[in-house]
């Protein structure tokens, strides 16, 4: 077995090899003039001032939380995998996060003095680094602990290594989230329409945070996010191997089955480098075609070896329907959402044309948009559970739950692809920035602007995906927890369940709650502070005084993190007390209760908000009166309401359902040994 | 059994007796000028010409459907019972909504003529008639079918009787939803913003379809929507008495158990005559005072005669703990709606104060409302759910689903006083308009307004409390449905169920997306007509010649029967699709699901709404600059979006989930014969 789990660790790293070989690549690229680097010093300089305090709060937490599961709740292994797999997430993060802050000035050179090949290539790369290193990191610790350890000692405590990546996505996510749009919408709303400026103009103090919220949020925070799905799916199929043994009647043993989804995950990873490397623009093509092209490579790479590994390793077929089920899922998601978002389809064209009624419609027809998005992903997901469940059930009875993680597992191979395309996204729309403040010429700025156009669909589908992946590893994660707990139904027939349900299905509502008001609330701070320095220094806005970037970069750093606090606790307190005053069967219809409303919530707020996205960026190329129009000034509105939908709210309740869940799997057998205080 | 039974009908018909009693004495005050009589024949003339269009498609849809259940899926018993109950539900709201129509005038009159009091009275006997009909007509229907039939019978198709409740609920609410915000986004729109004319002011051409959709909406839809929670926690307990009795020990029969909510109704109908008859204003005080005193003295009668009948029908107090609890939480509910909708608390200040800085943070800040709102109705009907279960679970092993029937059947106990409450809004909303179109005095608006101002605070309190109804009744149908399939458990580790949840929970984001949409294209309509107008004569908006009022009456007309057919056809295949397919575990799922998430829809989009109406008044009062400022502005933007939130989506949802789920239970049977094709 050991040595079979060498080989995940060893494409793991092939995979860190190949990021860090990517990104010496991408800081060899020129940087430009000196007041490129300048700026985009600002931004790396206010990056890390953030996740300089971010680490020091983490680092509390970690050890907060470390010495809760390992003396009281749960075992020191389970503790020390916990600090183990928070610590590699806050890795991936650092290190990710670091490329694309070398990466956005330099895809701005090279837009400057390539063209849009170079550009392309350099800002996919820089993603791509963050994708190598989520995937590579996580598989690689999966993979250590699997070597070291005994396999019993494996699946008791390996859900700490889930914890501790899931913990870590609450900062990045939450706090990136909260970040990143306090910064955008205290930006918009006191430069673009009080003072008149136009977007990232240097003038306005807080547009090195925006900028540096791109990165905190964008792609820390959707990094850490996937970093979390990815360990848990792996984690869920591990825990549930022992029971796909017992039910395959000798087809193959405990330790194969542990170690299936391992190889298809480091099978994923390969295939993501085929797949980065053969990423390349051509000059006046979509760039869109040579992403989307390397997505599909990968994953027509992972169905093939699939098929042949289902059957080399555990005497079946049936085990690549799920793997090609989960990754068809993921692709026909990111493609609806594609279809609700992007101004090529007729809803957002719909909600630009009823933005000329103003902008109560505009907010009406872009709900409308939202709700309905939600119905296709819904049946890929159902239609993609009941593949998964019913084929592996053919080999034997029981065998069904370890499927359903498969097809998580399956989704979530490609994630070295995936997150490279989305954090792609950012890294152009930085280097867009830094040309306009650096004033390089119209044309370097077009390049930028088209890489951006593209970057804000893939971040669309992005998102989608996101969710997708969310609701597949925290139902992976449910099968888990019925597993720990031995638990032999959780019938909806027990009303103490559907309590849990009524309650779990408030908990994404709340969360949404908070994290909009978060938003709110530091967005104020930042306009109020926006404010005072265009008051306090008339020099500012005639260009001739520099603005204090670095004070409205604290605002949105202190907001973030004081910010986080309620939304966080409540994610990891709502398990343990219903948890422990309800007992387990209450804690299980919470989780699915959560579950299905957070995924519906989720879809909801993140397409509604990435079609108001578009809907206005329609207006702007000159449909329904253009830039300007009263039209315009509706679609305006709908993007500023979508954007804590999309950026904060949306993604965070994918957090929150996997924390939730991996908390209820971790602390499963304290619950079961009190049996609900109350139930 | 049958001599009690009969005491119910004679409740019944006492409460039917009186409303006949109020009817006349309303219809005797009188009516004020040949202008007022004319106005308020207009809006007469646009409500019977709506019914009598919707009593059409309503015909053939109850001949269809009682053919399909007659012949090929359920009893002719079952049909024949379904007729009887859908022909009740019209029945209410054709004397419920003729009753409001003579009021309206009347109240505008009393007002006039003698003052508030007098102007409180009317209005709130109009909603009273709307209210024991309501509640009367429900009785009667159950309690005949109980005298006539024996009980097996009455268990096996009562459920029939339902679903007629249910059906015609789906014309009151969603197309009365359509209608109402169609007729009121379309006047607003171009008559108030555009034309700069005031509300209700004579020369707008929809401002007769403004008014009928009062009474479209907010009376007969509201009254179908309690008709049918009503009669459904009713039905749901009787279904559920022989659990009872098996599980009682012999401590009583089944027909004891089935007889003892068809008494507390009874006591419910004495008790809320008395509340009603109670009601009386005093000059220069406030008219909320006088509601809420009648609505706790039917509450308190109920409660004190439910622990007497508790133990006298059913050998222990513990059964008025059920009842109790229902009650509570029905108060509990609308006490919160009122925190979160009304501007005399905080959340609706903030909402203003939030649109200082524009329409986008109204949006978001009212969002965030809508959600946080959602946290303690959730809490409470957990509580609820958890003190009708334990309680009676204490009586016998398995009496707790009928116990959470029981608290269904106590929030709903005192339906005619609720019912009251809440019609009496929309009359004196149109007395109000009546007053402003014949050009009464000055003081007269005051005293309509005041009322008015009430009435949408109970308004809004009748939201929450129709939605916490609504949970509890299709919870205790769900129990039902549970009880007729036979099935032990429906189990959250069953994949099967999972997906039923996922595509349940999908559901009312699908149906409210339809809805929202609706409301859209027919304001559009009559936006288009009501241009039309105003370019077609010149002298519409110089007072000289009259608009056609007719045709927007007939527009929103056309309009509201239309764009419900999907979504009614939407509510009733999707549980017998899933049913079929997917067999009963799934489609106990769906139920589960669409119950959890479309409460937590509703519950938003209801108090969402309420509270940027609200906050929009508070602005007007004076507040961040009053009325015409950038301010109210933005508040003006929050109340449009909330228009079919809180008056056709939101409420909506309530009529999809128990339609669902009554649905499944009367085709069970059939779920069960097939087993799921695919399951």
């Amino acid at each position: 077995m050991k040595g079979i789990a060498i080989i995940a660790v060893a494409a793991a790293v092939v995979g860190l090899v190949v990021a860090v070989i990517l990104a010496a690549w991408i800081k060899k690229s020129g940087q430009g003039s000196d007041r490129m680097k300048e700026i985009s010093g600002f931004i790396r300089e206010g990056a890390f001032a953030f996740l300089k305090r971010e680490y020091k709060i983490m680092a509390i937490v970690i050890i907060v939380l470390a010495l809760a599961i390992g003396f009281g709740l749960q075992s020191v292994t389970t503790a020390i995998l916990y600090v183990f797999g928070a610590v590699l997430s806050v890795l991936a993060g650092f290190f990710g996060m670091n490329v694309a802050t070398w990466g956005n000035v330099r895809t701005a050179n090279a837009a400057h003095e390539s063209g849009m090949n170079k550009a392309l290539k350099i800002a996919f790369r820089s993603g791509a680094v963050m994708g190598l290193a989520v995937a590579g990191l996580g598989l690689f610790g999966i993979g250590i602990v699997v070597v070291c350890l005994d396999l019993a000692t494996v699946v008791q405590c390996i859900t700490g290594f889930g914890f501790g990546a899931s913990s870590m996505a609450l900062f990045g996510r939450v706090g990136g989230g909260i970040y990143t749009k306090a910064a955008d919408v205290g930006a918009d709303l006191v430069g673009k329409v009080e003072a008149g400026i136009p977007e990232d103009d240097p003038r306005n103090p807080a547009v090195i945070a925006d900028n540096v919220g791109d990165n905190v949020g964008d792609v820390a925070g959707m990094g850490s996010d996937l970093y979390e799905s990815y360990c848990g799916s792996i984690i869920s199929a591990i825990t549930l191997a022992a029971v796909a043994a017992g039910a395959s009647g000798g087809l193959f043993s405990e330790a194969e089955a542990a170690l299936f989804p391992l190889i298809m995950a480091a099978v994923g990873i390969l295939a993501s480098i085929v797949g980065i490397l053969l990423v390349r623009g051509k000059e006046g093509s979509n760039p869109a075609n040579a992403l989307n092209a390397g997505t599909y490579i990968a994953s027509g790479v992972v169905v093939i070896v699939s098929i042949i590994l289902s059957n080399v390793m555990l005497g079946s077929y049936f085990f690549a329907v799920p793997i090609v089920a989960g990754l068809i899922v993921g692709v026909a998601i990111g493609k609806i959402t594609e279809i609700y978002t992007s101004g090529d389809y007729k809803s957002v064209k719909k909600i630009a044309e009823q933005s000329q009624t103003g902008a109560a419609t505009t907010i009406i027809s872009g709900l409308g948009v939202g709700m309905m998005s939600t119905v296709w992903p819904i049946i890929c997901i159902a239609v993609g559970i009941f593949a998964a469940y019913f084929s592996t059930e053919q080999v034997g009875a029981g065998m069904g739950m370890y499927g359903i993680a498969l097809a998580a597992v399956g989704m979530l191979s490609t994630t070295g692809m995936t997150v490279a395309v989305d954090a792609y996204g950012p890294v152009s729309d930085n280097a867009g920035g830094i040309a306009e403040m650096a004033e390089l010429p119209e044309s370097v700025r077009e390049i930028t602007d088209k890489l951006d156009s593209v970057g804000n669909t893939t971040a669309a589908i992005g998102k989608g995906f996101a969710i997708g992946s969310a609701a597949l590893t925290a139902l992976a994660l449910f099968a888990s927890y019925s597993a720990v707990t031995g638990l032999s139904a959780i019938s909806l027939l027990n009303p103490i369940v559907i309590i849990g349900l009524f309650i779990g299905a408030m908990l994404p509502f709340m969360f949404s709650a908070f994290t909009m008001n978060s938003v709110g609330r530091a967005a104020n701070q930042m306009i109020e502070e926006v404010r005072r320095q265009f008051r306090a220094d008339k020099g500012i806005l005639e260009g001739t005084s520099k603005p204090d970037y670095a004070h409205c970069v604290d605002i949105s750093t202190q907001a973030a993190l004081k910010e986080m606090i309620v939304p966080g606790v409540m994610a990891i307190v709502a398990p343990l007390a219903v948890g422990i005053i309800l007992g387990p069967e209450a804690l299980g219809g919470m989780l699915a209760g959560a579950l299905a409303s957070g995924v519906l919530l989720a879809l909801m707020m993140a397409n509604a908000g990435g079609a108001w996205d578009n809907a206005k960026k329609y207006i702007e190329e000159g449909h329904f009166g253009g830039k300007g129009s009263e039209t315009h000034a509706a679609g305006v509105i709908g993007d500023t309401v979508g954007d804590p939908f999309k950026d904060t709210s949306g993604p965070s309740i994918n957090i929150l359902i996997k924390l939730m869940t991996i908390v209820s799997v971790v602390f499963a057998p304290l619950f079961v040994a009190i049996g609900g205080l109350l139930g």
